[in-house]
């Protein structure tokens, strides 16, 4: 039976292993560092679609369907999907998970989605309700930016502190096998909502660092587990300005992250090459992160335990226009290589 | 530990009861038949704030923290809350659990979030991942026509089949206490997302009713249940259309449920002297429902065995512009009032 260790922490007793995973990208995620460990590159943005956001559930999709079939599974197997994105009502992922006919509950944590759907899926498959579930999410920089900030068009500028949606997606087979030699869920620490009064929408960095920081520091005070039992601490989408911000509020707690500490946003594209300003975001830039170099560099062994910390920004147009402060969120997710007969 | 039954049925063996619970509406809500029945009823459609979104926000937070007095609990007694409503990015849920410090899984069913909240959250303390959560959503009429409609002030007139958006909200709080002689949940079914190809946004009940017609057949046939064994099956907000449309599809399975079914839409509202057209809709219609009327009518008795189906349509403004079809889901509970030593 899982343990509750904390307020925040819930240690898995099963092993909830990854049977499968696949990132899907485009033309920005292709040449970035990143860009050849992708399990599928489209270079139309429009994925052959008429639209953006038809091409982001496309994306969103075929992200599910690559996960199954390098988990040797197919849609009839998986007993639920948990899944969301950064659209307004979640059409992205709706929509493509219409077309596989699995039972569905469909999430909404912005840019924490990989880890609030790997979080939700692992609980189910620890608690014996499920046998397989799947845990996906996507985003696509010309769905949000119109739907964020301008139309393409309109050419607006962004300041440094702004980050890039990434046009991606990944998805994550789970199943609870006990004979599978796999990487696993160790651990999961549920974020709480926290909100320090940024109203900046370009700088979502700084919204998000410190759920980050309470969710780090929440797991590392739950588990009593030491930094150096950890590979690397990997926080979803802080970019450079958040990332700082982070570690300053975590010397506040005696926390010193630097050494272990990188930052999806900052792992998916080449700031020196790139126009992405302060890093990578969107629900697919930490997704396909975890499913096209954290995965797999844990199956190799060059990892063998890591945390996985996907960031929310919970804003909406409204809640900006009406001056509301920027929530964040952050879930955590402890992932393990193991080794049989451990 | 829980059975699965089928592909989407779930019979859970621990009791998850419900612990406390709440509803929270305005002043059409005071003014329909089940206005006496409501926790907190305030005419202001603002409840003293300055926008109706920050209205809804507090809403919900009432809701749950009148839910949480009922249980004798507080904020800190809860392990995870599991929220979600209609506004882009969920602001509404967003905002109100800011201030309750709770660990937050966000959500997006549309309006089926009242069953895919009480579904996870039973599937987390059947499993043992908890000891007490909260599920709640909440909508608001005012947010909903001028989001995914018109400006109230351009007073867009309704087509007879349009439903009318609860000013409302519900929660939930449940907890796994074996001792307790409360009103429990027996079984879930997942929903799929079911889209026959309605496009008329202005008709949410039909292209909601064929998921929900899905969901029930989905659970007769998983557990075997007779109809004649429930008291009672509440769809979340089909309207009169959507019910008409869920019996002949049902009829094609020789499923006749006309006797049993109620839908919450149409028990809100009196639709003789209130001018709501189809019926009542909206994630704080169904919630509302529930929170004020069935689950208070189980507690005293009069019913012991009934089917809650909150049902949802997973369409945006966008996907409606782009010539999409409505996705429907519903997602099924099944709650029992169960007597000490049965």
């Amino acid at each position: 039976m899982a343990k509750r260790l904390g307020r925040y922490t819930l240690a898995l007793e099963n092993p909830v292993h990854i049977a499968g995973y696949a990132a899907v990208g485009s033309k920005m995620e292709r040449d970035g560092p990143l860009g050849d460990r992708f399990d599928i590159l489209n270079d139309d943005s429009y994925f052959g679609q008429k639209t953006w956001e038809k091409a982001e559930s496309i994306m969103q999709k075929q992200a599910c369907q690559r996960a199954l079939d390098k988990a040797k599974m197919k849609e009839e197997d998986i007993d639920y999907i948990f899944a969301g994105d950064l659209l307004n009502q979640c059409i992205s992922s709706s929509f493509s998970i219409r077309d596989l006919g699995i039972p569905f509950f469909g999430l909404y944590g912005a840019c924490s989605t990989m880890s609030e759907s790997l979080s939700l899926a692992a609980m189910t498959l620890e608690g014996h309700m499920a046998d397989r579930c799947i845990a996906s999410t996507s985003s696509h920089f010309c769905t949000a930016e119109r739907q964020f900030r301008f139309p393409l068009e309109y050419g607006g500028q962004r300041p440094p502190s702004s980050t890039w949606t990434a046009t991606a997606a990944g998805a994550v087979v789970l199943d609870n096998d006990p004979d599978s030699v796999k990487t696993s869920i160790k651990a999961l620490t549920a974020g709480r909502i926290i909100d320090l009064g940024v109203t900046d929408q370009n700088n979502m960095g700084a919204a998000m660092a410190p759920a980050a920081a309470d969710t780090i520091a929440h797991f590392l005070t739950d588990t009593s587990v030491k930094l150096s039992d950890i590979d690397g601490i990997f926080t979803g989408d802080l970019g450079t300005v958040g990332s700082e911000l982070l570690y300053e509020l975590l010397d506040r707690e005696n926390i010193d992250i630097r050494s272990k500490h990188q930052d999806c946003g900052l792992l998916l594209y080449d700031r020196d090459k790139q126009d992405v300003h302060a890093g990578g975001s969107g629900c697919g830039c930490s997704a396909s992160v975890l499913c096209s170099y954290l995965l797999p560099e844990l199956e190799k062994g060059s990892m063998h335990n890591i945390l996985f910390i996907a960031t929310g920004a919970l804003l909406s147009t409204t809640s900006v226009q009406q001056n509301e402060s920027i929530p964040g969120i952050a879930h955590l997710v402890q992932l393990c290589k193991e080794t049989k007969g451990e």
